[in-house]
C-alpha cells in the first residue's frame, strides 16, 4: 500500500473537506499563466467540474438542466460568476468577490443578456476568449443561447482552449490527490469485506445494492457509477445496470465503482467468483495483474501513456493477444470518473507528478466474455504509487 | 394517498424494470408525427434523456465525458444509433436494428465521420434535422466536433426541435407514471420513518447519508440528489451539500431528495423539527402545506402552469408574500429531476393527463432563513393524484 494510504486518518470529515483559500489561488495563477500564453483575454465556463475547480462550490444541483451556470476566468484578477439567483449566496460564501445573478428560469433571456455584459465588461468588447470546445469537451448551455451571446457580442472571438483547461486540470494538488486516495482507500476495505456479505442465490441487483450501502456506511459520499456483472466464467459488458439474475457457482462477478468523497473519484474494479474461479478467469486475471503491475512499473515522470499502453499490452499479448473493445487501457481520474488523457497507444501525453490515472487492462475469454482489472495511481516525483489496495493475488472465491 | 400507490406491490423488480417494445413503438409514432408537422427529416439526439427515451439503453456510463453516443430518429423506420464500440452490443441488445460504430476513444475522429456518413445515407444529403438547442437543452458532444459534422454535411440544415422532445417527453405514458409512483412511495415511507432514525447531535453529512442508505435498503437504485440542511428556525439555502454542524434544539432539518428507480426520478422534500418547531416554522410549514394544497386543486386538463402558480401564490400572500429567489413554484419530473415545464407566472404550458409535476412552493423566514416544501403529482384525467405521501399536518418534531 501506499504511503499516502498510510497517512490518512479514518473518519467523516479527514481529509478536511472543501480547500483553503491558496489552493484556488494556485490554480487561478497556474489559469492566467495559461491565458498569457495562449493569448486570450480569458476564459468562459460552463461545466459542473469547471466551474467548482475555480470557485470551489459544489452542489448536485447541475442535475436540474434548468439554469445554466457561467464563470469567467479574466487574465487577472479573480474570476467572476454569472449565476442564476439560487446559487448568488452560495457562491458568495467562496472566495470570489464578483458574483452576478438573474432570476431564473426565465426562458426567454436566461442569463444571456446579462451574461453579454459582464464579458464586456470584464474581458473587454473585442476580446478573444477561450472556451473548451475539444475532445471530452461539450458546452453547457442551449446551443441557441450560445448563438444569441455570440451576436449580441460581435467584436468578440472565441476560441478553443480545450488545452488550458486540459493541462490545469490533469496535475492534481497535494490536497486533491488526498481526497481521491481518501476515496480509494474506503472503497478498497469495501471490497476487502465484500465476499463475506455476499452468497450465492443474490441478484446483481441486491448486489449492487449492498455495495453502496457498505460504501455509504464506510464515509463515501455518493456511489455515482457502479456496473459490471456476474456471468458463467466471465460477464459480456462493462457498463450495464445490474440485472435481477441470480449469481451461481462458476459466475465470475465483476463491480467497477466511481465513489467520491468531497467531489473526487475513486475509479477502480474487483473481480470475485462464486464457489470455484473456472481455469480460463484464473489465467485471465493472473494475466490482468500482471498487466496492471507492468503499467505501474512504466508509470513515472517523462514517460507517455503510449508508454503505460505498450507496457501491460506486452504482458497480454502472451496469453490473450487482441482487443477487448474497451478501447483504451486506463484514463485520468479526479472531480470527474474520466479525465483526460488516455491511456492508448495514440496518446502521447507525458506523465507528470501530481497526475492521477487508472490502469485498467481487458481481455476477452471465449464465448464473448471478458475481464477487466483497474486500480487507480498517483505519479510521483520519482516513479508511481498506487492509490487502490493491491488486489488478491488469486480471485477471491465466495462460498457457495 | 393515490390508487396509483396502493396499486403497487413490494420487491425489487416491482413495478417491472424497463419496458416492453409496444413503449417504444409508441414514443416513436408520436415522435414521428411530430417530425412530419416540423416538417423534418428527422432528429438528431446527443443527450442520455433523449437516447434512452427512444433505445431503452441505461447505463451510468454517460458520466464519463469521453465518449460521446449519437442517434438518429428519422420520420420512417427505426431511430439508428451511432454509438462507440464499447456501447455497441448493449444497443443491439435493445429493439434496435441498426448500431454503427467506431473504436474510441479516438480524438482525432470521435465519430465524426461515421456520424456524417450515417446521416447522410439515413436522413439524406439534403435534409433538414432537429436538435434540441431551446431552453434547458445541451449539446452532448464538442462544439468542435460539431462544426466539423457541419462543415462534412454542408447541404444539411439543423434547426431547433426543442418544442417536439418536449412536447413527447412531457406526457408520460402509464408504464412510465408507475415507476416515479414507486419512487415516490419508497421514500415516502423513509421520510416517514426518519424521525425515529434521527437525534439532536446528529451532523448534516450523518443524517443525509443515513437518509441515503434507508433509501437504498428499501428498493431506491440511486440517491442521486439529495440537498438541504438544518439550521435555527430554518435554512439559509436548499442547493448545497450537508456540512458537518451538528443539529440541536430548534433547529429546522430540510431533506430534498431525487431519488430513483429504474431510471425515473421523484423529487420532493420534507421538513422536520429538532426538539420543538418556532412559532414562525409552525407558520410557514401550515401556509406551504396548505399553498400546495391549493396547486394540487388546480391541477387538472386544461389548467395551465401559471394558474397553478397563482394558485400556491395567493395562499403564500397572506402571510408571506414577496419571492423567496427559488424563482419557480415547481416543474415537470420524470427520466430528469426536473424537467419542462415550469411553475411560473410566465409558463402558460396547458395541463394534460399523463403530466408530472411537482409543486414546490417557498417562502422567506426572517434573518435571511427560507422553508420550502415539495410534492409529486400526476395529471389525471380529470384532476390530479398526489403521487407522494400527504405530509404531516404539523412539523414532525425529532426529539432532543
Amino acid at each position: 500500500m501506499s504511503k499516502i494510504l498510510d497517512q490518512l486518518p479514518a473518519g467523516e470529515n479527514s481529509p478536511a473537506r472543501g480547500f483553503a483559500v491558496p489552493e484556488f489561488q494556485a490554480r487561478l495563477a497556474r489559469a492566467q499563466a495559461a491565458i498569457a500564453d495562449a493569448g486570450l483575454d480569458g476564459l468562459f465556463l460552463t461545466t459542473e467540474p469547471e466551474i467548482r475547480y475555480f470557485t470551489g462550490f459544489l452542489t448536485r444541483f447541475w442535475l436540474s438542466p434548468t439554469r445554466p451556470w457561467f464563470l469567467l476566468v479574466p487574465s487577472t484578477g479573480k474570476p467572476v460568476a454569472v449565476v442564476p439567483a439560487i446559487g448568488r449566496e452560495c457562491l458568495l460564501n467562496t472566495w470570489l468577490d464578483d458574483v452576478r445573478s438573474w432570476d431564473s428560469p426565465q426562458p426567454e433571456d436566461e442569463g444571456v443578456s446579462l451574461l453579454a455584459a459582464t464579458m464586456r465588461e470584464v474581458l473587454g468588447d473585442n476580446a478573444r476568449i477561450g472556451i473548451p470546445e475539444g475532445p471530452e469537451t461539450h458546452l453547457r448551455m442551449p446551443l441557441g443561447d450560445f448563438r444569441r451571446l455570440r451576436a449580441a457580442l460581435p467584436n468578440v472571438e472565441f476560441t478553443d482552449a480545450t488545452a488550458v483547461i486540459r493541462t490545469l486540470r490533469m496535475v492534481k494538488s497535494a490536497a486533491e490527490v488526498k481526497k481521491i486516495a481518501h476515496a480509494c482507500a474506503i472503497v478498497s476495505d469495501v471490497f476487502d469485506a465484500l465476499p463475506a456479505m455476499l452468497s450465492a442465490g443474490m441478484s446483481e441487483i441486491e448486489i449492487f445494492r449492498r455495495f453502496k450501502i457498505v460504501c455509504l456506511e464506510r464515509g463515501i459520499d455518493d456511489v455515482d457509477y457502479l456496473v459490471g456483472g456476474a456471468g458463467p466464467g466471465g460477464y459480456t459488458d462493462i457498463i450495464s445496470p445490474p440485472s435481477p439474475r441470480r449469481a451461481g457457482a462458476g459466475d465470475i462477478l465483476m463491480l467497477d465503482t466511481g465513489a467520491i468523497f468531497d467531489g473526487y473519484f475513486c475509479d477502480f474494479d474487483r473481480n470475485f467468483a462464486f464457489g470455484h474461479a473456472p481455469a480460463e478467469a484464473e489465467k485471465a486475471y493472473a494475466a490482468l495483474l500482471e498487466a496492471t503491475g507492468a503499467g505501474l512499473q512504466s508509470a513515472r515522470p517523462g514517460a507517455t501513456c503510449a508508454d503505460l499502453y505498450r507496457a501491460m499490452q506486452s504482458v497480454l499479448d502472451k496469453d490473450f493477444p487482441g482487443g477487448s473493445g474497451v478501447g483504451r487501457m486506463g484514463h485520468g481520474l479526479g472531480m470527474q470518473l474520466t479525465e483526460w488523457p488516455s491511456i492508448t497507444l495514440r496518446d502521447e501525453t507525458v506523465l507528470q507528478p501530481g497526475m492521477v490515472l487508472t490502469l485498467e487492462p481487458s481481455v476477452e475469454l471465449t464465448d464473448g466474455r471478458m475481464m477487466v482489472h483497474e486500480d487507480n495511481l498517483v505519479v510521483t516525483a520519482d516513479g508511481s504509487a498506487l492509490l487502490t489496495r493491491q488486489a488478491p493475488e488469486s480471485l477471491p472465491v465466495i462460498p457457495v
